[in-house]
């Protein structure tokens, strides 16, 4: 076996098997193989393509190329979530709790967050104390006893991944379906859950940005879980707007509680909610998403989803008081209240540069190394649809001074889109793959004219959230 | 200017300006873009391709990346030409010194072969003495004495070609018609020439296997050369079989020294008097092809061709003798004669499997540190479509020993197949592309039902060679 015969293989758009693609994969990992290769190889990939086969094997060889957590000694199935990543999007610290309070253990392991996408572990850093650097044994000891942890990942993860993704920034082949459903399955495979809930993002802030290639992208990973024996839901959710009104670390976390306690409805919810009912589900605790939804409204409305909240905190070592006051949280020098200054209806939103403001008020990193200030960030009460007046609150800004709150209130404004008509309401979801197929949300365009689904035939199910 | 978006615009399909090409071959030489990159890149150019303007400025990036011989000194316009690679294709042999017998001087830098296919400079290495490493002062100062000099590249011509040369061979990306045509007219376009003739051969020993193919890369030089404002015509020739009966480094210096003396006709001539026509053409020595052929018949046949040998291995230290007394290169301690052993039609050749073959006997190199066995190679009479006999002589073989002479023996038998049918001679040529458009031969299937060009409105011209 060489590697020359294998890319040509790809190059000539022919499909590899198993024994080609551990080679290559195998030779990333243990750096047998050179850069060069490697980088002709993922070019091949995103200009051919991979068929679900041979996505799987590579999801699988990149698994295998480093530890794969051992979670057995933790008794039940054991869900994970995954989001592809978006702005605003803290529905995991909403529904890791919730879905805990209900019984389900959950054994998370996180990223950080990078480009204009936030992480979930840095988001828990913000809170004072807080770790996230657990050994296997501790994580599964938290689990065994309060039923929930969040961690960073344990040992040697999927390295083939690491070298690959790497590569991939800088070769410009990030954008290759079969290769990002790989990547994300690959670590979602070593982290040792028996099922899997991913949230895949569309629109305006997503890495697939059309609906059609985010289903595509969504039944790429439920076919390789479903290869690979593991059952996994791909929950098509919109990111034509942020997800949660906060955007920033300390101020996603505020968000979460705010949605825990009950003072807060919306999207977080209704989306947390839709993700954590297929959690229950796929872990055998409720039939039907109903059951599942009245479940998990339960223990948000009794407060056990905030009291597990405030167990996890308290146990990996964060101050759980700032679940009741919220100022115990690093807190920015410049708060900034900013009206509409017009009237009309929010249009449509540049989520991505919301992300890159954030970012810029040091909300995210340019570089990996880069230090966060958990501070920053602005709550964006407005939604799409939304009819303001010129002194409707637009947004709360949350910098580190005068001259960055300025950058990102000229930031925030020029991502959104106020407009003379009526604009409908986004969807909240689009479409819920599963191994059994595809059910996408009834969506009727304002003019009644058509949907974005014209093959009606496809439509089982009306988005009700 | 940054490279991640030079690839990402090649991957998209779209086309690369001057400064962003200029970026990348200058990375690509001084080493300041890492060869990862460069290896994506060539993965994007293998499988989205080139304009002709792209491919063009290619070429001149590559040409300007390194020195440009100055062949100012030597009045008149000097021809250059080169040869995709073949199998016994030994016409610069035989056309260099006739060329120089009618007055247009040949300054040509030549070669080494790697592969199946044999090098010029190889060949003329296989001259007892002769020195192929002139410096540039008296590779002018020979073409100004006697008109002709054949050497090795002078400087650093083309190094970012080098580079990405090197990375083709292992990334998989040596079959791209814009990376093969940029690589060759680099180099041409560096070593100094006014005007060059491209010999692009086509069939089962070229590197484009089809016509189609072949045509397309040389009408994609002849627009390089167009472009860069140097004329070039690009003539595709066959190589469904050897162009010479020998195959060897001294058996082709024979084959030569044959054809200049009168003894050999046949396609080897043939193509070297078609070739040969274009270069007196382009050097404005001839106004037509007849004009051009009656020239250089009349070199040949008044010794002129042959004395401008002699001339030309005596000025570069080598022994003259050898052009009236062949024993004297390097001989072969295994002569050993095969009949065809069963009667029939020759009826198609692997080509590029009797390249290899006599590369195995020691005549190429698998590495480009391998020595070479000046004397060994094979003698292949027979010609497709030839009537032959049990009896008729089939080849003869030059060996080390003998068990590489059994080796050989069944390798050339491999790839000769005999056959119960008539079959017609291949053309010596298909068709003829210049800055004006593209003559193809006429050529007329055996059975009359239709020929290679079955768009009869294209054809302009019979072969008649």
């Amino acid at each position: 076996m060489n590697m020359v015969g294998i890319i040509t293989k790809k190059k000539l758009g022919q499909a590899l098997d198993r024994e080609e693609i551990d080679f290559f994969v195998e030779g990333a990992a243990k750096q047998t193989v050179p850069d060069y290769q490697l980088a002709a190889m993922l070019m091949a990939i995103r200009l051919n393509g991979m068929t679900a086969q041979e996505t799987t094997h590579l999801a699988l060889a990149m698994r295998d190329s480093g530890d794969v957590a051992d979670l057995s000694a933790i008794p039940g199935i054991k869900v994970d979530k995954h989001s592809t990543g978006g702005v605003g999007d803290t529905a995991t610290l909403v529904l890791a709790p919730l879905v805990a309070a209900c019984g389900v253990p959950v054994a998370k392991m996180s990223g950080r967050g990078l480009g204009h996408t936030g992480g979930t572990l840095d988001k828990l850093e913000s809170i004072p104390g807080f770790q996230i650097g657990l050994s296997e044994e501790d994580f599964v000891r938290q689990v065994n006893e309060i039923g929930v942890a969040v961690i960073g990942q344990t040992g040697s993860l999927a390295p083939a991944d690491k070298t690959l993704y790497a590569l991939r920034d800088v070769t410009a082949t990030v954008d290759s379906l079969p290769l990002i459903a790989s990547s994300i399955m690959s670590k979602k495979l070593a982290s040792g859950a028996d099922a899997i809930v991913l949230d895949v993002k569309t629109g305006s802030g997503a890495i697939m940005q059309t609906l059609e290639g985010s289903i595509e992208l969504a039944k790429a990973m439920v076919d390789i879980g479903t290869l690979a024996g593991k059952p996994v839901s791909g929950i098509v959710t919109g990111m034509s707007q942020p997800l949660g009104t906060h955007v920033g670390n300390a101020l996603e976390v505020k968000d979460a509680i705010d949605v825990l306690s009950g003072r807060t409805k919306g999207d977080l919810l209704e989306v947390s909610l839709l993700l954590g009912s297929h959690m229950l589900m796929l872990a055998g605790a409720a039939r039907s998403e109903e059951e599942a939804r009245g479940k998990l409204t339960a223990a948000l409305d009794s407060g056990a989803g905030l009291e597990k909240l405030r167990q996890m905190i308290a146990a990996q070592h964060g101050d759980p008081a700032v679940c009741d006051d919220w100022t115990l949280m690093p807190q920015a020098a410049v708060i900034r209240e900013v009206k509409c200054g017009q009237a009309g209806w929010v249009a449509s939103m540049d989520t991505t540069a919301l992300g890159l403001a954030a970012q810029a008020m040091g909300a995210g990193r340019i570089r990996k190394t880069d230090p966060l200030d958990y501070s920053v960030g602005f709550i964006l009460p407005v939604r799409i649809g939304d009819r303001v007046e010129a002194d409707t609150p637009f947004c709360t800004l949350f910098a580190r001074n005068e001259i960055e709150a300025d950058a990102a209130e000229a930031a925030v404004r020029r991502a959104v889109t106020i407009g003379d008509a009526p604009v409908e309401r986004p969807p909240l979801w689009y479409a819920i793959v599963t191994k059994d197929g595809i059910r996408k949300a009834c969506i009727i365009a304002s003019d009644g004219a058509g949907g974005l689904f014209p093959d009606r035939t496809d439509m089982q199910s009306k988005n009700t959230l």
